[in-house]
């Protein structure tokens, strides 16, 4: 595979300068070109040690403006970040759209570490990289351009390297002898370094291998591809923003609802609304029900356990009822209760899964979503603020999400908290009718009825497409709010009980 | 100062439940009206253990919407906390605007239990309070709403507290031997407590003190208090800004600026601003800086410490070229070049200095604020965005903030670059004549520079009141770029060497 990597190419001092002014102005211009476009640049630099990874950064960082580029290396995580899934630091670290996230080896460390040491096999380097290769996609299917430089030498090039960096009055602490360690395990590193090349080199961000032996060539090679790429990439998304333009006109968007679709076997058709519980029976479940539960998060926060909650339903379905119901059975210092309505405007700028993975609470938590990362299949789905291509989409992205949640031990729970369409007309007339309740109706509330259709039709997909064995649906029949509580609580113990057992 | 806090009130449970539902209900309609107020409301629990601080945190998430509650109790710092000062961690939970954040004794913790442990002694207690009092004054200033609750207990009614909650099925897990340790120093902790209350009971964040015996009156006082002073708050706030409004339409606002005081004796005037040097003895002296700032720079990351530089000067005055030649010494990976604007959206629902805070790097990190929180005392004061006692007491503010970063062991550097009218002309000319330096000169440069008197006013008491004998100010002669730049850098080594000796 670095056979063509390793063919001596260089650039000389002559050649370099003739060269480097007209690069200097395009990289400059197509940086400021670039803050006006609604999407991150992100550039991972891998590759052999002492192959000139930080010297590329530290390039671009001077001939560009760094005040739109973020550098990023990692060393061991820090605890707030070992409380969170493996990801959660590169996610914080995303450059928002137009700017440029500079990445050294990140996420790609690891696996790679953990291969040549041994400490995972084949099929295990496998599953790591499936994870990357998915981070990757997600972003890329957002619009971000992603760049992957894998920087080569060969054995006896690597070993020159190091000796000449060791000599140098700037570099020579940056060679220890874990480099050396490193060195004389270079064929394993280059075993590794192949499959990880062939598994995560896809369509959406390739690798670009870069002979590492000369800096000018290296420089040059690694400046260039990055100006060319992005100018590219601009003008892909240009030409697919006009395209998408011209369509909207030719003709209005098809409803993304087929009404002809929605027939009587749907999901939440077949929940028995009818179920109720009475008075005297509700107030001695809830209370038996909340010492279960505090006893549960008394044990969880002990063993360091969080525990996030999704909760969708339809508007006055009474899901902050039975949060609050919930909630008052744990310590407030001890959850949080987090409302999404629109995004705000460092939010927009990001990947639209940034703004709940940035909630993620420390280890022992409890996190619940009032709304979530559904909306982008419910109502950005049914009102057309995402295209057909981007909800579709979703249902993968956010399964990879929560997987990611269930593999760092978080319990997850996700409600949709059920009404039928002539409950909702009344809980409506009441609120509109209790004084101290009419701030929580607004007109949205009557438009987003209209679409009763369209909604029940998103929420059956949602629930078929999302509920995986790890992370399923829990639905909880609303039309009597004392029962849906009880069920909420009784679910969230059922499946702490068996977490923690 | 306890006394009236042991007369043992009480509320009986039929009292308690003629009162609860109106309140509940004016809790809830005034946090709706909160909402839509241009301040936060910080509310501070602390007090005796057992008294109900928690109880009191979680009644009010209970009876309020928990989603614009931010409830907080704090354990031993994390590593990312303890790499920044002790006030980070406070000022990254700040609620927004419009919201409540509920705070478990925080910043009050660490100096009662330093000063019963006998670990520090009065006077450094003292010291403490201090910067809490100004920490909060700060807050306050801005328009938050402080309120601080101290829950009391008698010595005999917490034993009988602390052995009821053992018995309890709910809370007896959170009585520990430490707080029966704690009980047996009651009397030093009522006499930490009574420095503390005496010391921070200001008019802007007053405390109250709250007998914590029955719990029913203890919930009725706490959350009635915090309904009246919400409501007065608002009340208060609104007529405020009705006042305001008034002034501003019987006259014009009075020009920042008075131009008579404009002398020749400003700061600014007395620079030598004739310095050059010549382009042969800047390549040597830069490249022998460059390598004496890399040492440097190897040292502190060794060292874990940090470095915070502050770049501010007239538009064009060569910042960003100064910033380049000073990070080239830098790997890419330590460093971070912040801009700063316009704030976001989230950062306008916040206090002025938070956006400035959450920047703070982990440690071993080169921040670079390029302009920074002195836009308050320049920009926002020139252009009219901040009142003329917003700028004035910014001084003192700023002054504490920057206190906090070199008692943390920061290195601060605070640089103005300067240069003359006719410089920047020149240069304005010279951008406008470059193809690709054109993005950088907007109208708003052309029109900042017809206000440079109001400008040089505000940089000459900037200077006058903010530079301290930790965070001096360097003044930079800017008129020739390569002076500029060899100053720049060697002011930054010697404050390094200085730090690292």
């Amino acid at each position: 595979m670095f056979e063509a990597a390793e063919l001596g190419r260089k650039v000389t001092k002559k050649e370099f300068e003739a060269q480097a002014p007209d690069l200097r102005v395009k990289m400059l211009e197509m940086q400021q070109a670039l803050r006006k476009c609604d999407f991150p640049v992100i550039v991972v630099f891998a590759g052999v040690d002492g192959a000139g990874k930080s010297e590329a950064v530290n390039l671009l960082n001077e001939w560009m403006d760094p005040r739109w580029i973020v550098a990023r290396a990692y060393g061991p995580p820090s605890d707030e970040e070992r409380e969170r899934p493996e990801f959660w630091r590169y996610w914080r670290d995303l450059p928002p759209k137009g700017q440029f996230g500079l990445f050294l080896s990140a996420w790609y460390t690891q696996p790679l570490l953990d291969n040549v040491f041994g400490r995972i096999g084949k099929a295990k380097l496998h599953d790591r990289l499936e994870r990357i290769a998915g981070f990757e996609r997600t972003l890329a299917a957002a619009g971000a351009l992603i760049l992957k430089f894998w920087m080569h030498l060969n054995k006896g090039a690597q070993k020159k390297r190091l000796e000449k960096l060791q000599k140098h009055p700037f570099h020579h602490w940056k060679i220890t002898k874990k480099d050396w360690d490193n060195w004389k395990r270079y064929d394993k590193f280059v075993t590794a370094a192949e499959r990880i090349i062939m598994r995560t080199s896809t369509g959406e961000a390739p690798w670009h291998i870069v002979e590492g032996l000369d800096s000018r060539y290296r420089s040059l090679t690694v400046l260039t591809t990055i100006h060319d790429a992005v100018v590219a990439h601009m003008d892909h998304r240009n030409a697919e923003a006009a395209l998408r333009q011209k369509q909207r006109k030719r003709k209005p968007a098809a409803p993304a609802v087929q009404e002809a679709v929605l027939g009587d076997a749907t999901i939440l058709s077949r929940l028995d609304m009818t179920q109720t519980v009475e008075p005297e029976a509700y107030r001695r479940q809830l209370k038996q029900l909340r010492a279960r539960l505090h006893k549960l998060y008394r044990k969880s926060s002990e063993k360091k356990l969080s525990t996030v909650l999704v909760f969708e339903g339809w508007d006055a379905a009474g899901k902050g009822g039975a949060i609050r119901r919930m909630t008052s059975a744990l310590d407030a210092r001890d959850y949080r209760v987090l409302p999404f309505a629109a995004p705000t405007e460092e939010e927009r700028a990001q990947h639209y899964l940034w703004r709940f993975w940035r909630q993620l609470e420390r280890a022992g938590r409890f996190t619940v979503f009032d709304r979530s990362w559904y909306g982008r299949v419910l109502v950005e789905r049914v009102e057309g603020f995402a295209t057909e291509q981007e909800w579709r989409r979703a249902y993968a992205e956010i399964n990879e999400f929560e997987a990611q949640l269930i593999e760092h031990g978080i319990v997850l729970m996700k409600y949709w908290v059920h009404i039928d369409k002539d409950e909702q007309e009344r809980r409506f007339q009441s609120r509109a009718e209790t004084p101290y309740k009419r701030w929580k109706l607004t007109d949205e509330d009557w438009r987003n009825r209209e679409k009763w259709d369209g909604y029940e039709q998103a929420v059956n997909e949602m629930v078929e497409r999302t509920s995986t064995l790890n992370a399923p649906w829990t639905l909880i029949e609303g039309n009597d709010k004392k029962f849906a509580r009880l069920k909420v609580i009784r679910e969230l113990c059922l499946r702490m009980e068996k977490a923690l057992d």
